[in-house]
């Protein structure tokens, strides 16, 4: 069935209401399935439509999941979902049908699997292209204890562009190790997919033969029909003589349609009589079976609630200041060059890949490659922006420390997502950044207060002649005039943003950096009222090389230092200016506020930030406390 | 020529004593290539029994290198060397000859090729892997800027496993890039190669079949000559029907006898008038030209000083320790698994691997894949170890963040190589762990004082029940006895090592981490002599969680604390301390001593670590200084 609308009421599913577990599906027959897959894509995008969340991928795995439970003997079997943006009919498959309206909020259900949550889910994801390595070893786990069981890795094209699906496929074969991975191809990862690898697979697919299997689990090759696939004509390749994935050592069968569930079915079963290491190759379709989705894939490649309040707040995005900034930036330098591994919408690039089409690299999801390319470009003279999401970074850091940092190359980076990221949960703060990239020379590093301060830090970045470092939140800035105009900020410059209650000589001094600049302020107000002491609030801007002058300047008049930040307190951006005083002998009390020792579940933005203590009350609240004790110890 | 033995003379080498830059190089007739390799042959190993240091790879590549610089317009067109263990004979041809004895050595030539050192060496390397996406970023400048010159990225077979070399490939399709691709196929990394990778390689060569090129570029395939590459016979596989670097895009060349010089001149002269990404794959043999290195390439791999004074120190490495650790906790426990990233014999588990074939896992050089691997097997109830070097875990971070910390899965980490590593310069130090690690959730840090401490954390983090790390130095032990039997200590406590001048009530604490330990006790004796006064060594034996017990319960008595680590001091474990006197509101001065916030040029590890102030004296003289400072103050 070809949905047109998102339903806002609970649909009729008769057979998927008795599925509270696999063995229910199991005990379906076969023909079946096919009304079970229906049910299951009619809840999923009512469910979705409560939830909000990732969408495409999703309904893309509607009939592979069902295949998926019916053949293979869950939980004992493993299934291991790569990325888990394609989780929701497996979490709906296995006991969790009618806690899915609640993903990704807080409390609900987890945005991916998450292997406290459920037993079928077997390994924790988020980040992509892990699956296969997780699944080997699992693989290689049970094949040690003499207690075989079916491993299944499910990845899409996208996500195996990563160098460490590779790495994982190499070893598989070395071990000749039981695994199966079912590469869902859908000819996109968030973006379109780009590189060699995605011309082979419309290569395969070009050549219009399947390696089939009998039901025994012997193969043969059969011409199959046309399908509808025609996105992947955009990138077709004209020989698939050589193929891949037996090159390197693994069975290959396929290409089948990912969206017949019988077939799929029979494909597995036929798979259990092998053994080694075998791929099976699937097209699938992102959005499959809602008209929207199936139209525009990167638009719906998650969706909003169906009824969510329209935001008051107009204030542009960080992801769009930084992308507006690009575009001017590179308008006026033509050494610009602009890198993002796959995550050309989420950072804000569009406009810049339609108008500098011949400066801009999407390198697939590959962020270790990312950052060398980039290194590779400023040797020539260029001056490459690499636009990377905090916690993909760290993807890169080897890279990021030797290729750019140790041979001081001037490369900017745009880190998108700093901080608490809300629904995305764990997997996706950006919560270490600081701490990884501050212990690295060379490097500077800049939090923004606004919108504004982060154009004009991006331009200073930019304009600094070494590798720089930009770290901004996700969401929206604060509402304030952007300055068109580029203004160079004075590396290692810090500016005082408030100062309340000054007829006092003694008090508190906020160093505060990034986000928590605002509220900062906001909370050092109230306090200088309620104490009667002056607060003053730094905006540090410089996380790396700190202001230690304007530290300097205020130690005199200054009882109680306060660092506050959106990062983990350990070894942040408060821990660098500890590490200031310790050495300037300077002997103060000193408050550091951020992230707890913990990784944090989902719960929206706002709410985590609340929950740490770092929204305006509750930085007042833990100032307050430390400062008694402080006035008492006086 | 086959030689037998490593000059100490100098050789004569009349035609490469004319070559101070590639353009005299080009200047001979072709015929006189033999013997510029077969000089360059013999000073190589003259030089390397000079300097030490690699030495198999180096060797492998002569009549490559001569090649290359004979064919290409370096510097103009750029040679970009992967690794760099390969790049003796790039510095002797480009006008290091003479300096090339000093390699490695403090104020000599680097170990690997460094930008700064000449203009040949377009990008500095030390990790592998990253050859191609360099080589790629430098091709896709030049053609944006209209100015393209050959690009060549020298890379080798076990550097090609790691994904980095895959997503670069895939990129540089994408791009249909100007890029030639040299895939040095040696049959090895450090170690012998493993995988599906390796398999392709054999299988192509089995086949018989050579790709050609005509002298206009065309190509055309040719059956070869049987080779002696007895070596690779090991992993043959039968199937070669699909080429790999056909599949994702590549012009495919080869396989080659990468020793014959002038075939190689002719291939490079052909590739050169084709476009787009092309692969040429040459065999070469590590060690080639020297018997005992042919024979045994692993032992090879590298040597020592032709007349280095033989060591009296007589402590084990710290590598055996873990080594031997590893079979003695085995012996034990059958769930223990152990993983390595091709560094087999660097991280001491030679004896493991041969007691334990079915337990131990070389994965190929794949940091990345190395991490989630024992993640996916600690899933199954196993207990897997990974031994990696502190420089190496940094590409398998977010895999360390993700897959193994978020999860609180039962991994423990040998981290090998940590802190200054003396004359494979900055690119292998081990200066960052402490900062990446510790700001994550979840984590056990440990470093041990000496060499039986490092077996007892090492069995301490393999008995705790979720992830720990042990990071241990370079080189070996303090000469302690070792003690057979396992003894599990406390997570989380410090001990006191040494008191000095206890009849004082104030003084100075040492808070010291791993190997700075025993010479912070050496420090301190002097200090409590000089300045008479209390000075007291506490071992922290944890960077997470630090003992906040013994830190509060020396703070009366503690006029000024004293954190020292070989580890930068920025995010390090000093700065952990500083947390916790921020967080408890114990307002003392503190001294952070560690590595400074620099890069640091090779030199012997002591020679390092005196430069840095981290030797017993060194120590002391800071703390003095630091200790007047406090002394006027009171």
């Amino acid at each position: 069935m070809l949905y047109t609308e998102i339903p806002s009421q609970r649909p009729v599913t008769p057979l998927l209401d008795k599925i509270d577990h696999p063995i229910q599906l199991r005990q379906l027959a076969k023909n079946q399935l096919v009304q079970v897959a229906d049910e299951l894509r009619q809840f999923i995008l009512y469910a979705a439509g409560q939830s909000g969340g990732h969408f495409g991928a999703n309904l893309g795995v509607i009939e592979l999941t069902v295949a998926l439970h019916y053949c293979f003997n869950t939980p004992s079997d493993r299934l291991v979902w790569d990325v888990g943006h394609q989780a929701y009919p497996h979490k709906a498959l296995t006991g969790r049908r009618e806690q899915l309206t609640t993903i990704r909020a807080k409390n609900g259900l987890a945005a991916f699997p998450a292997r406290e949550e459920s037993e079928f889910d077997t390994f924790g994801v988020g980040h992509s292209s892990t699956a296969i390595s997780a699944a080997l070893g699992m693989s290689l786990a049970r094949r040690y204890q003499k207690d075989p069981c079916e491993v299944v890795a499910i990845i899409g094209d996208g996500a195996m562009t990563a160098g460490m699906a590779f790495e994982a496929m190499n070893d598989a074969v070395a071990h000749n190790a039981d695994l199966i991975v079912v590469l869902n191809d859908n000819d996109m990862s968030i973006s379109c997919s780009t590189g060699g690898f995605a011309k082979h697979l419309a290569a395969i697919w070009e050549k219009g033969q399947s390696v089939h299997l009998h039901e025994d689990g012997t193969a043969y090759i059969q011409d199959y029909p046309e399908w509808d696939y025609n996105s992947r004509l955009h990138c077709s390749a004209t020989d698939a003589a050589d193929n891949l994935f037996k090159a390197i050592g693994f069975d290959y069968f396929g290409p089948f349609d990912g969206h017949d569930v019988d077939h799929l079915v029979q494909v597995f079963e036929a798979l259990k009589k092998r053994k080694g290491p075998r791929l099976v190759h699937v097209y699938t379709k992102k959005g499959k079976g809602f008209e929207p989705a199936e139209a525009d894939q990167i638009k719906y490649h998650a969706i909003g609630k169906l009824n969510a309040q329209a935001s008051t707040h107009t204030a542009p995005k960080y992801s769009d200041v930084f992308g507006q900034w690009l575009c001017d930036e590179a308008a006026q330098d033509q050494r610009l060059l602009a890198i993002t591994p796959a995550m050309c919408e989420g950072s804000g690039m569009v406009q810049f890949a339609k108008q500098y089409p011949e400066r801009f690299f999407d390198v697939a999801i590959a962020e270790q490659h990312a950052v060398t390319l980039a290194a590779g470009m400023a040797c020539e003279g260029l001056k490459p922006v690499v636009a990377i999401y905090s916690t993909f970074l760290q993807r890169g850091y080897d890279q990021f420390v030797h290729d750019v940092a140790l041979q001081n190359l001037d490369v900017t980076f745009g880190i998108d997502r700093a901080g608490l990221v809300g629904e995305d949960g764990p997997t996706h703060a950006g919560a270490y950044d600081y701490a990884f990239m501050r212990t690295v020379p060379n490097i500077v590093i800049m939090a923004p207060k606004d919108e504004n301060e982060c154009r004009q830090m991006l331009h200073t970045a930019y304009q600094y002649p070494g590798p720089a470092a930009v770290r901004y939140p996700r969401g929206q800035g604060l509402g304030v005039d952007i300055q068109t105009q580029f203004t160079e900020m004075e590396i290692g410059k810090a500016e005082v943003v408030a100062e309340f209650n000054t007829q006092h000589e003694d008090g508190i001094t906020i160093l505060a950096f990034g986000s928590r600049v605002s509220v900062a302020v906001e909370a050092a107000q109230n306090l200088s009222v309620e104490h009667d002491i002056t607060v003053r609030v730094i905006n540090m801007r410089f996380v790396k090389p700190l202001d230690e002058q304007i530290i300097q300047r205020f130690v005199d008049v200054t009882q109680m230092f306060v660092t506050v930040e959106e990062h983990a307190v350990m070894a942040g951006a408060g821990s660098a200016v500890n590490e200031y005083l310790a050495k300037a002998q300077l002997v103060k009390p000193i408050l550091n506020l951020g992230l707890p020792d913990q990784f944090l579940a989902q719960a929206t933005h706002a709410e985590m930030l609340r929950d740490c203590g770092l929204d305006a009350k509750g930085i007042e609240k833990s100032i307050k406390q430390a400062w008694l004790n402080v006035v008492q110890l006086v």
